[in-house]
């Protein structure tokens, strides 16, 4: 399942050690670099038009002589996650942990060994998990997200994200944010914004770790929703039950409507990076007034990937950015983020320290 | 439709005159009252296990040396709106709104106007609209509710909730709030608390008048909901149409799946006043730690109305408070207020002043 489990056994001996180091301790989470911030906004980004527009948007809206002056309570901000916030690449972060996730369902639910998509995950032939078809992968996502309580979910996902690491770069996932996006979320929050993630991935999933690694609260997540069921166990405490039943599908005109539903109120700033942000941008940029609508462009393949408008990997099942919502973005007037040029660091100090190659 | 539309034409002119009185200006609605709130907390409360319990619970779980500490990110709050924050009897606010928008809506489609149910509710006769079955309400729901744009649904909520009246009170129905109810939701801001509104009544609905009457914002408005689609108009510019689709039933067991949904996080207090808040309180009860969980009884017939248990009024459709469910609260160590004995204001002053029966 993960490609590097036999060649990183050296690399995590390595990083375990390093992590002892007194030096180190206390900043391995993003979110002791967020702390530590220094007031100056927007140090990972270099002069020029995506840093200047995030710059005159604040002030635009936050000056209370400004004619595009919004009041604190309006100010809402909303961010797409994979591939805005964080690696989206080569696998949505989520899609592996459903996959790493089958060995200790089919343990609960031996009946499953020997059964399509089950036996295939398990052969670990990533050959035939790539062949999978999207029906494999519901039927895999509703095995691994759905039918525990909502703690043992938690729980799950929490120790999983402490364990697991991102192949290239031997990290944890929740190491490999931008550090210039990190820098936005403060900025907006230092100026009164609320700060919402707004994912086409899982709700529930992404809460586990929003707070400690974006500043953001679980109620500021609005994702990919499925229904829950309210019941008693055996001494009558009531418990909640994720169901495979899905409420939103936060994703393209999803995004909006997920908004509508959950915050009820129209951004002042979206990001994004890919087709399904579409909306999310439309819809903000649609408002009256300052509105700040950005997108992201992968253009990077050596510090990061390179994807998207004339950046070749077109037929990449994540992050779809075609060259029309390129097009509709010149047309529009939305920030096209480069980055390659916009950006001096791409992952946070302490995760820089950290990589192992 | 509304019983008092001729009978209370008289008040209506005499408000009208009170209404310009300078002394009156800016105090019209509770919003004012709040703001304007002294800070010694629940003044509207009298002395005994009810007020007591609510400020034992603030100390207990914002005293950094109390066991039952709670960190300020998890310090959440639900209260129930109908019959809980403001008046429910002798029929829901909302309902009474869908009644009386039907006339428009039929302007609109005058197909409808000799269709079964709207031919009843244009017919004025109350009996006859008293039969209406569970199937014709949701019919007159659907039609008033659903339809139109987001933003032509806030105004059209806007402008009636300017103009109707309560016909008991001749007061407009975001009068109608508990003061000692506005009260709580301040203190327990004061402290730290997020409150939120958790109601079987529309989200959308609820969310065009809760942050001027009760603090509230919008995004911290969970109630029962439908979907949206996302479209375009013929200029390409974006809105969002609300549908006939429910997504979240937040009623009974609705009401802890919803507070899932919405916030992600079990609430520590909880106040409501029927057998549809059961199971939100009991969710919040099975958490560790302190936990406040709190039911209204409606008993003063002089100053409201007395409904519940041993108060007769026990086939009303609104506010089910069962003997069963009384039962349970005393059983495990729920506070029942009672409205007669807890209270010394039901209403805030600005209210009380321009109550003209």
């Amino acid at each position: 399942m993960d490609p590097s489990k036999h060649s990183s056994i050296n690399r995590r001996v390595l990083i375990s050690s390093l992590a002892t180091l007194p030096v180190l301790s206390g900043t391995l989470l993003p979110g002791a670099a967020l702390a530590q911030a220094p007031s100056v906004p927007l140090l990972s980004w270099n002069e020029g038009t995506a840093k200047h527009a995030i710059l005159d948007f604040v002030r635009l809206t936050t000056d209370r002589s400004s004619p595009s002056y919004v009041a604190p309570e309006e100010r809402i901000s909303v961010f797409d996650q994979d591939g805005t916030l964080w690696v989206e690449h080569p696998m949505y972060t989520q899609v592996v942990y459903c996959l790493e996730r089958v060995p200790a369902v089919v343990e609960k639910r031996p009946e499953l060994k020997d059964v399509e998509p089950f036996k295939t995950v398990l052969s670990g032939n990533r050959e035939a998990m790539a062949r999978l078809s999207t029906r494999d992968l519901e039927e895999i996502l509703a095995a691994t997200l759905t039918g525990m309580s909502v703690e043992e979910f938690n729980a799950e996902v929490k120790q999983w994200l402490e364990a697991a690491e991102d192949p290239r770069w031997g990290q944890h996932y929740t190491e490999l944010v931008y550090q210039p996006m990190l820098e936005v979320l403060r900025y907006l929050r230092d100026n009164g914004f609320k700060t919402y993630i707004v994912t086409g991935g899982g709700q529930d999933f992404v809460r586990v770790y929003s707070q400690q690694v974006y500043g953001i609260p679980p109620e500021q997540v609005i994702g990919t929703a499925g229904g829950t069921t309210f019941g008693y166990d055996r001494d009558g405490k009531p418990f909640l039950t994720k169901e495979p039943k899905l409420l939103l599908n936060d994703d393209k005109a999803g995004k909006p409507e997920g908004i509508h539903l959950m915050v009820g109120r129209r951004p002042y700033a979206a990001f994004g990076n890919s087709n399904g942000d579409r909306e999310m941008l439309e819809w903000t940029g649609a408002g009256t007034g300052a509105r700040l609508k950005m997108l992201l462009l992968h253009d990077d393949p050596r510090r990061e990937y390179a994807y998207g408008p004339a950046q070749g990997l077109h037929d990449s099942k994540v992050g779809t950015f075609t060259q029309a919502l390129y097009d509709e973005a010149k047309q529009k007037g939305w920030v096209v983020v480069s980055m390659k040029n916009d950006w001096n660091e791409v992952f946070p100090p302490t995760t820089v320290g950290r990589t192992t190659r």
